[in-house]
């Protein structure tokens, strides 16, 4: 690690300290899902991973990856989603205890998510000013260690290991195609992908109601989203310096889809491969229904399959409309 | 074989018949999801079989088992359900043709899946009688062997093949639970259990609403269903003389469940395994969910994953109401 930037050879070390303790997930296809998305499609099943979601591998690698000395007083993050919960889960399992920050009006199931893996959730105001005071005064009374969900060389080694992974399991592809939001799983992926997969073009894929990623990417200056409208709610982080500067030296391309596109995608990887995904992990999909790498051998990594159920009616009753 | 009741060396036969067209499909578990059912429960995930169902074992057994000079000239069924595509996609496989009798009124996605694995829609009166005067016509008229969906010792046999393999991967369960329609998966599967896993209680699960083999299970008298009334399409059929038989002998019980068990249970099994199941898999986790099998070790087939997605937002709209 150089700079604070990861390489490959963290990849490594962070599928050794994380093993045993992930799925190796299955990699999957169909023939018809393929022929409607007019590419050969294999699918690196991270929505069948621990907690739902490869977030598991970087929680588990940061976690792990530090010393007694200091993994003793807990680890802290402030975030809603799958890596709040994959971080209580690495926490409960190396036997310290970790605080989530999240907002007064996040969804039940999602505190419920963070308390069932033995976390501990610490309310604020809904607002980021908030949530970042909240989280400074936690690590100030408690002494954890702040593990951000994507900017962090430990956490983007982890979720490299997803990619490590598949590379054992299926032949290279063409294209490999991963969601961005703040860029830790693309970022990994590319470390990943560049050393086991040279050749294959490793490509970002994003919501247009939130561009931020390929704005930097096409700008060359970091863009930074301004409140980004997506059903993809995996996917509103914006880049760091760090993530960004790996996606430049890394990454192929970065492109976007349409919101009607996503959802149409994650009913067809319901329907014909017959997993359960999340919006978020439909974006690349959605990029092959909108004709990306037509003919092309493809690889995906479906992200994550957390889904609210009660919001899923609305959902699809706005699809159908 | 004796009086066409298979027994445990034809579910051999079947899997030696089968194998390479067949996936050795997944056994699945959640932690969240044993918590939630009471019971440690594993799931061999036939929903991600060929044709989304374990109906792809039967039919391609029955297929297979025909002679060179029987076979060519096909094989017919009437059935709508996955049998229908199942039975399409043996007879593609082996070369020959298939012809489904099925209902005028059958959604156009069950058509499309019997045409894309190559079958022959012949439309009829929505009635039974037309649908059986229909498929006595085309047996009349082109010499094919008619596939019955249950009432056939190689599908049942095939059928079986779903446990035996299932008993390679996974330690043995107190409780093996199945749905019950016409009873070829659970004839099948008694079959393969007996001698695989003595000691494991076998247990058919079936809607309240078409509670024809509990029925007739408890009277010893095979009863007739009368208008079956539930969510659960694949088990709206009704037990024949010869799976009743092999119910009878090799089966230890058979239990029913409520309509809003089996959409409870549907959604579990999306939220916290990630699989998409269909109302007729949902079936023996409702029975959990009711507190049977409570703190057992619990195995369920989940036995198909095609769901109608253009009813899908009614479905969960019913049951959020």
């Amino acid at each position: 690690m150089k700079e604070g930037l990861p390489d490959y050879d963290d990849v490594l070390e962070a599928a050794a300290r994380i093993q045993g303790h992930v799925h190796r997930t299955a990699v999957m296809q169909s023939t018809e899902l393929s022929r409607r998305l007019g590419a050969d499609v294999h699918f690196k099943c991270e929505n069948l991973q621990k907690v739902g979601a490869f977030k598991a591998r970087g929680a588990l690698n940061a976690v792990y990856a530090l010393d007694d000395a200091h993994v003793r007083a807990g680890v802290a993050t402030h975030s809603s989603g799958n890596h709040a919960a994959a971080l209580a889960r690495a926490a409960s399992l190396r036997g310290v205890p970790a605080y989530i920050v999240m907002p007064s009006n996040a969804p039940a199931v999602k505190k419920e998510a963070v308390i069932g893996y033995g976390g501990q959730v610490i309310e604020c105001e809904p607002t980021l000013a908030a949530r970042e005071a909240a989280a400074a005064a936690l690590v100030e009374r408690t002494g954890a260690s702040l593990v951000h969900p994507y900017d962090d060389p430990w956490v983007i080694a982890g979720q490299g290991t997803a990619t490590l992974e598949y590379s054992e399991q299926a032949s290279r592809p063409d294209v490999l195609l991963v969601p961005v939001g703040g860029g830790g799983l693309l970022s990994g992926t590319a470390l990943a992908a560049r050393a086991r997969w040279p050749g294959t073009r490793v490509v970002g894929v994003e919501p247009l109601g939130a561009d931020d990623a390929a704005r930097s990417f096409r700008s060359g200056l970091l863009q930074t989203g301004d409140a980004p409208a997506t059903i993809a709610d995996g996917l509103r982080g914006a880049l760091s310096q760090r993530t960004f500067a790996l996606i430049r030296a890394h990454v192929d391309d970065i492109v976007t889809v349409r919101e009607d596109s996503i959802m149409a995608a994650m009913l067809l990887v319901w329907r014909f491969l017959k997993v359960v995904i999340e919006p978020s992990a439909a974006v690349p999909v959605a990029a092959l229904l909108e004709g990306y790498a037509a003919s092309a051998s493809v690889g995906v990594v479906l992200s994550g399959g957390n889904i609210d159920f009660t919001v899923l009616p609305a959902l699809l009753a706005g699809r159908q409309g």
